[in-house]
C-alpha cells in the first residue's frame, strides 16, 4: 500500500498560494482572521489579536497623527508573524490561559548562550580627509588600540596619492561576550587636489563583501557560517567648519548611502561653540534633506513603533558633534577620558561636552544588531536582487525558474533513501 | 582621476583564496597564527589563543581520553572564527585590557528585545500508532490544548485507512515571549492490517517543507523573513511493550532519522515497572545503535565539548518514559499534574516518577533553540545541497557557475548608481 498524503496545507501551484496568502494577510491587518476553511473545531479567537493593539495604545504615548502609522506598522508586523498558511487556524494562548509553566523564555537564554559561545562580527568604515582624528576615535570607541594606525607604530604619515582601503581585524573580549570587530579604514579620501570618483574604490569595496557574502550562499557545500565582511556602518567624519556639506560630502553620502549604512559625525567638535554647533547640525540636516541622502537609522526601515519614536530622536540630533582622545585626566578624583586644554578639560563621555556619548550608544549599545540587520536585510538584500536580476538577464543561467520546474512529486523518491 | 582600490585583502581567484584559507585553518588549529604578511606593525599575540584552551581544560573535568578530543572541537570551533582573511591580522583583545568599559555585551540585550518582538517558530511532529496519548502528552508538554484533537471536540474518533498529516498552529505567549508553535499529527500510522510503506506520506511531508522553506530562500524577491514550517522535531511515540523495537519502529525511525531530528519516546510508562523500564530503555538503545539509526542529538553535531557532555547524558538515557496527562490533583496540599490510580498518584512532572519532565527540558528549556539550529543547518542544509545537485545535473539550469561567471568588476558600475 502506498500511502496518501493529505496534509494540510494541502500542495496547490505555488502562484496560486501567494495569491491566498496576500489575501489572508489583508484580512488579518483588518483584524479578522483568516475564516476556518469548513473545518469544526476551535473557532479563531478574534479578540485577542485586537488586545495586542490595545496594549500597545496604553503604553505609548505620542500625538494622534504618528499613532495611527505606528499602529499600523505594528499591526503589519504582527499580522506577518500570525499570518496562516492556506487551510491552517492560528490562536492565540496567553500565559494565564495555561494550566501550568511551559518555560518558553527558556529560548532567549538559549540564544544568549549560543551567541556567547560563537562570538559576533562587526564590521565598521571610517571615511573622512586626513587629520580629522578618526584613528583616535575608533580607539576612543572599542577603548583598545584598534585602527590601522595604532597597529602601525611606526607607519610614516604619508599622504596616499589615491584612496586606499585597509582592514584590520581584533577580537575584543569583555565579560565573556567575543566581537571579531573589523575597522575598514580609507586613507587617501578626499586628500588630493582633485577628489573626483574617490567614492570609486569605497563603493566597489563595499559592493565586493556583498559578492563574497552572495557566493557563499549560493554555494551548494556552503559554511555553516558565512564569513560577514560586509560593512556593517561607515561613519563619515565632517570637519567642524561651521557652514555647511560640501560637494565632497553630498557626492559621497548621496552615492553611499544607497548601500550602506552612513553615520555621519562631526569630527573635532570641540571647535566649535555651543550656538555653532547647533546651527552647523540644523543646516547639515537641511543640507541632508536637501540632497535626498539617507543616513542611518532611516525612517522607512524602522520596524515598530517604539523603535520609531527611540529612532525619530536620533534622526532629531545627527550628525553628532564628537571628540575623541586615549588621555586619561583627573577630575574630581576620578579618571575621566579627556582632552586638556587651558581653558579646561573637555571630558569626551561627558554628554554635557560633546556628543561621542551618543555616538558610541549608537554604534555600541544599542544599535549594534540593528545595523547588522539593516545590512543584511535591507543593503545587501537590495544588492542580491540587483545581482541575480542582471545575472539571468546577461547569462540566463541563474532563474528561479529553473528549479521551480523540478517536479515536486521528486520529494516522494526521497522515501526510497 | 579614477580611484585605484588597493583593499586589502585583495581579490584574488576564488579557487585559490578558499586554498588559502584552508591553510592557514590548519594552522590555527595548531595553535599558530597566520603570518604577518610583509605589514609592519604589532605583531599577532600568539600566547592569547593558547589562553583560552588552558580556561577549558580548568574548568571541565572529563576523562583524559574524551577531553582530547573535546579540546579539538573547541579549538576548531574558535578556529572558525579566528579565521582571517589572507593578508589580515587578528589579535585578541581581552576585557582587562581595554582602558574603560565599551559595552559589547548590550547585543545580548539588543537580541533579546528583537526576538521578543519578533517571536519565534517551532515545529513539531508527532508519529506513533493511535492510543498511546499523543495529544495528551502535546499538551500536556505545552500546558494548553495545542494538539488537533483538542481543537476538534466533536470530531469522531475514527481510524483513518491512510496516513493523513494533520498541522494546526496556536501562538503561545509566556511572559512576553512569544512562540508560533505547530503541531503536526499523523494520524492512521501504524494502525492498518498493512502498514507498508506508511512512511512515505511523512517523508514527503518532511522534505515538502524543506522545498517551500528553499524556493523562498532562492527568490529574487525574498521575504524578509522567511516562513518556516519545516519540521524541528519528530517525537515518535513507542509503546510500553517492555520488549524490543518493532519492524516499523526500525524502519520510520532508520529512513526518517536521516531527514529531521527524531526524539523516541516511550508512551503510557506507567505499564512498566521500575526493573522492565531499565531493561525496555537499554534494549532500544542496543537496537538503536544495531540499526544505524540516528535520533537527536547527533554525537556528531556537538558543536563544543560543553554540549558534548550534557547531550552524553542525554544519549545515555533516551528513550525517555513518559506519561501524559492535563489532569490536576492534590498531593501534600500541592496542585500537580498527575493520573490518580487506585495505587496512588503518577505525578508526570516528578522525575522520580517518570520522565515527563526530562522530554519537557530537552525540547523546549535545554534544546529548543538547538532543534532549530540542527533543522537550518543539518537537515535543510543536507536537503539544499541534495536538490542543488540533482537539479543542475537534471536541468543544467541552476549552477554557481553560472553566477560566478559574471565578472566581478561590474561591482564598479554601481558607482555610477
Amino acid at each position: 500500500m502506498r500511502g496518501e498524503t493529505a496534509a494540510e496545507p494541502e500542495t496547490e501551484p505555488l502562484a496560486l498560494m501567494e495569491e491566498r496568502e496576500e489575501e489572508e494577510k489583508e484580512r488579518s491587518i483588518m483584524g479578522q482572521e483568516p475564516k476556518d476553511e469548513g473545518k469544526s473545531g476551535e473557532q479563531p479567537r478574534e479578540e485577542n489579536v485586537v488586545d495586542v493593539c490595545v496594549v500597545v495604545q496604553e503604553e505609548e504615548e505620542v500625538e494622534n497623527g504618528e499613532m495611527k502609522k505606528e499602529e499600523q506598522m505594528k499591526v503589519e508586523l504582527e499580522a506577518e508573524f500570525y499570518q496562516c498558511v492556506p487551510g491552517q487556524q492560528v490562536s492565540f494562548i496567553r500565559g494565564k490561559d495555561l494550566f501550568g509553566y511551559v518555560g518558553i523564555e527558556a529560548v532567549l537564554e538559549q540564544m544568549k548562550r549560543k551567541t556567547m559561545k560563537a562570538g559576533f562580527e562587526f564590521n565598521i568604515m571610517v571615511v573622512g580627509q586626513s587629520g580629522l582624528g578618526k584613528s583616535t576615535l575608533i580607539n576612543t570607541l572599542f577603548k583598545s588600540k584598534v585602527s590601522r594606525r595604532s597597529c602601525m607604530p611606526n607607519h610614516t604619515e604619508e599622504i596616499s596619492k589615491t584612496v586606499k582601503l585597509h582592514s584590520v581585524s581584533h577580537v575584543i573580549e569583555e565579560n565573556g561576550v567575543k566581537m571579531k570587530l573589523t575597522v575598514i579604514d580609507t586613507p587617501g579620501f578626499g586628500d588630493q587636489i582633485n577628489n573626483e570618483n574617490c567614492w570609486e574604490p569605497i563603493v566597489k569595496y563595499v559592493n565586493e563583501q556583498y559578492e563574497k557574502y552572495l557566493r557563499e550562499e549560493l554555494h551548494v557545500n556552503r559554511k555553516r557560517r558565512i564569513p560577514d565582511s560586509r560593512v556593517h556602518c561607515c561613519v563619515y567624519f565632517l570637519p567642524a567648519t561651521g557652514h555647511r556639506l560640501r560637494p565632497i560630502d553630498v557626492e559621497f553620502m548621496k552615492r553611499l548611502g544607497k548601500i550602506v549604512s552612513i553615520v555621519p559625525v562631526i569630527a573635532k567638535a570641540d571647535t566649535l561653540t555651543i550656538e555653532e554647533r547647533q546651527e552647523f547640525k540644523e543646516r547639515i540636516r537641511q543640507d541632508l534633506a536637501a540632497n535626498g541622502i539617507q543616513v542611518y537609522p532611516q525612517k522607512e526601515y524602522d520596524e515598530d513603533p517604539e523603535e520609531h519614536i527611540i529612532n525619530n530622536r536620533i534622526r532629531e540630533s545627527i550628525p553628532f558633534a564628537v571628540v575623541g582622545t586615549d588621555k586619561e585626566h583627573q577630575v574630581n578624583g576620578n579618571k575621566v577620558l579627556g582632552r586638556k586644554t587651558k581653558w579646561g578639560i573637555i571630558e569626551v563621555e561627558n554628554v554635557a561636552h560633546c556628543e561621542f556619548a551618543n555616538l558610541r550608544d549608537l554604534l555600541i549599545r544599542t544599535h549594534l544588531q540593528d545595523l547588522k540587520d539593516v545590512t543584511h536585510n535591507i543593503h545587501y538584500e537590495t544588492y542580491r536582487i540587483r545581482r541575480l536580476s542582471e545575472s539571468s538577464e546577461s547569462s540566463g543561467t541563474f532563474t528561479e525558474l529553473g528549479l521551480f520546474a523540478w517536479p515536486l512529486d521528486k520529494c516522494e523518491s526521497d522515501s526510497q533513501l
